[in-house]
């Protein structure tokens, strides 16, 4: 029982703490990102002792290579988080913007303000620089924020929420808008998804087991996103070369993102001029291919795709490729297997360049543009603090205005209702 | 079983219309909701006829008095929901809207495009005219609408409902795009609230335990409010008249409603000068009163009010009245007893107006007018699916707008990422 006394009183604080970092002002908050800035750089020491123990934990239980590495806090890692409080802190404050002010028929001004949602809980697997990124947008947003990472970064994540505590504490700001939860117990994070009372919002980070299990057991809202199936559709109107660079900037640049290619999809029209040329390319940078049959057709050593493969987030140097009639067929295989994450089209037909953006309804669609933009920084909005393949309240990257909501204003002179 | 594959049968199709709906464009919804209105001015005696099934029943089973009266469909009900689908008809059509375009230094032009939430759901209670009002707003905003009315008017939402499906069709919609749950089992509503993967979202409309049911057992998001626990503070430097008035029409103008005052809240310079008078327009209205301590030595004939009754929605001509040292306790008051829902300060002085609106955290916030004014059409929005007191998606009236979201889309000229 003592244990659930703790996840409880946490919240209870988080959510006393809201309520002062909804009025701190501007000023305050960006002085507090400025001092965790500091604050990170003064406890290098720290940190890396900190994230030594995780580390050695880790190769002890097993880890090793690209999964040892994320949880490593590098001097490099350390600057990035800097630079990240420093860029966030730099952005415009939501807090208070009224969007849009009009004057009804009785002379009643009504207008939406922005405020902070409140408590935002963060569940997140390794890596620990998500405590920071996380908690400077959230405190941007005029929010508190709890956060339970990952088992394996618990000693790197303390020592990182501790920083950033005292960083806000010599800013005015309540040391409790920023929490960790102080277990690394399961049955905690279960505890967390039933303080409906005290969060306003779950936004769960890591891999789909995780997401699914926050998203069945959270009481409160949930913003999340499962996988980036993302298509891209070569018209028979694209300029070839364009295409090809395209596809293999979205499909090989960096191939373990949500925001990576996962199915090509050709007009049949190229599918003997450019399909073959696009293959070797991407072949040059080590992609497998899977074709459905007219595409195995054309390229004689491409593997046959199976029905999974159209529905599969590969996170890895694998493209499933298909031929379609036309620009319908590419539009209802995208309706039938996309994660509504990212898709683009690739013509210079503007008619059919409006019927993608129009019909195709996922977070973010392209016209003449690679699937990796589809991230908060690439499009402008500062920062992210995940993307949502969900419809209410946030689609697409989330940055620091996600993180408010629009309260109704009105000012009158004795108006009443007749 | 058979019963199961009728409830996933009416959700599929909904998510398939909702597919053609999206793309529809603006004439055409609007022509069927032109329709809709023809065709229930046509409808009257059919409408008549189910009705009276329904009111029979219903006066069978033992009510009358304002209950009975809601479920009635009277030639002036009628009326106003014809009314209503040409208004909503009317509204500027959010679909395709972009909301700002932006271009990025590499060229890439970024904007938001509003598109359709998908399919909604709505569960009711006893008033057949939201089977009408709900389903125009939802198209409108390029929506399919699951309904599940109340069983006491079930006769009289089937027979609106197929009138709303022959006009869609007539317009060349499809008639699934507004459906009814066709059974008044309970079990029915557990079902529909599993369709996670058919419906976006769920609107409960009705009372509290509806409400608490639903937000309990739905595995989609929900947009709802619990209740209105509404307050007006009066502070010193308000005009008495102005304030009297704004406390007479808050409280009794329609007591029965969310948005009635609940607690009035008075600054303790006014307690021997304006708070009597008040009191006293307040009683010819028939107002029940109960106060704080000190509001009891101010009003000897004043009922003590209970710790209960600051939290009470009372829906009736009952008001608690505290009095308050200053601002700062009227604020912490509100922010320990509000619904999130409405609340107002009668006063002259610019800082502490300004204060309150932004201290003060609830979905619409006042100065110098009627709590009454938080409703989707007097605030300007054109018509009202509901009130939202949750902050996510939506937090105040819900109009069209709100029934859609957006989407990011970018248009580019070969950009990939580097």
């Amino acid at each position: 029982m003592e244990h659930r006394q703790s996840v409880e009183e946490q919240c209870r604080a988080a959510r006393a703490a809201a309520r002062h970092l909804d009025k701190a002002g501007s000023a305050r908050k960006q002085q507090a990102l400025e001092n965790m800035a500091l604050a990170l750089d003064a406890g290098r020491v720290a940190i890396a002792e900190a994230n030594a123990h995780d580390l050695a934990a880790a190769e002890r239980g097993g880890l090793s290579g690209p999964k040892l590495d994320r949880l490593r806090l590098s001097d490099k890692v350390i600057g990035e988080m800097m630079a990240g409080l420093r860029e966030v802190a730099t952005l415009p404050d939501p807090v208070g913007a009224i969007d849009g002010m009009w004057t009804r028929p009785n002379g009643l001004q009504v207008g939406r303000m922005r405020i902070p949602l409140g408590v935002i809980g963060i569940i997140y697997e390794s890596r620990p620089n998500v405590t920071v990124d996380a908690a400077a947008l959230c405190i941007k947003a005029g929010n508190a924020v709890i956060l339970r990472g990952g088992s394996e970064a618990f000693q790197s994540n303390r020592c990182l929420a501790q920083i950033l505590q005292q960083a806000l504490d010599q800013a005015g700001l309540p040391a409790t808008a920023v929490q960790l939860i102080q277990t690394t117990d399961r049955a905690a994070v279960l505890e967390l998804l039933q303080m409906e009372q005290y969060i306003d919002v779950m936004i769960p980070r890591g891999g789909e087991e995780l997401i699914r299990f926050v998203a069945e057991h959270a009481r409160m809202p949930v913003l999340k996103h499962y996988k980036g199936v993302c298509h891209i559709y070569v018209d028979y109107e694209a300029d070839p070369d364009m295409a090809t660079a395209i596809c293999v900037n979205a499909k090989a640049q960096r191939p373990g993102v949500c925001n990576a290619m996962e199915t090509l999809l050709v007009h049949q029209d190229l599918a003997a001029s450019w399909l073959p040329k696009a293959a070797r390319a991407l072949r040059e940078k080590g992609v497998e291919l899977r074709g459905c049959e007219r595409t195995c057709r054309v390229l004689p050593d491409c593997l046959p795709a199976v029905e999974a493969d159209w529905s599969t987030e590969y996170l890895d140097l694998i493209l499933s490729i298909r031929i379609v009639d036309d620009l319908d067929q590419a539009i209802a295989h995208i309706a039938r297997y996309s994660s509504d994450h990212t898709e683009a089209i690739i013509t210079r037909n503007l008619p059919r360049a409006r019927r993608f953006l129009q019909e195709v309804q996922s977070s973010l669609v392209l016209v003449n543009a690679s699937t990796r933009f589809n991230d908060g920084f690439q499009l402008g909005l500062g920062a992210e603090i995940g993307i949502s393949t969900s419809r209410l309240h946030a689609f697409g990257p989330m940055g620091v205005n996600e993180l408010t909501t629009t309260k109704f204003i009105a000012i009158g002179d004795g108006q009443i209702r007749t």
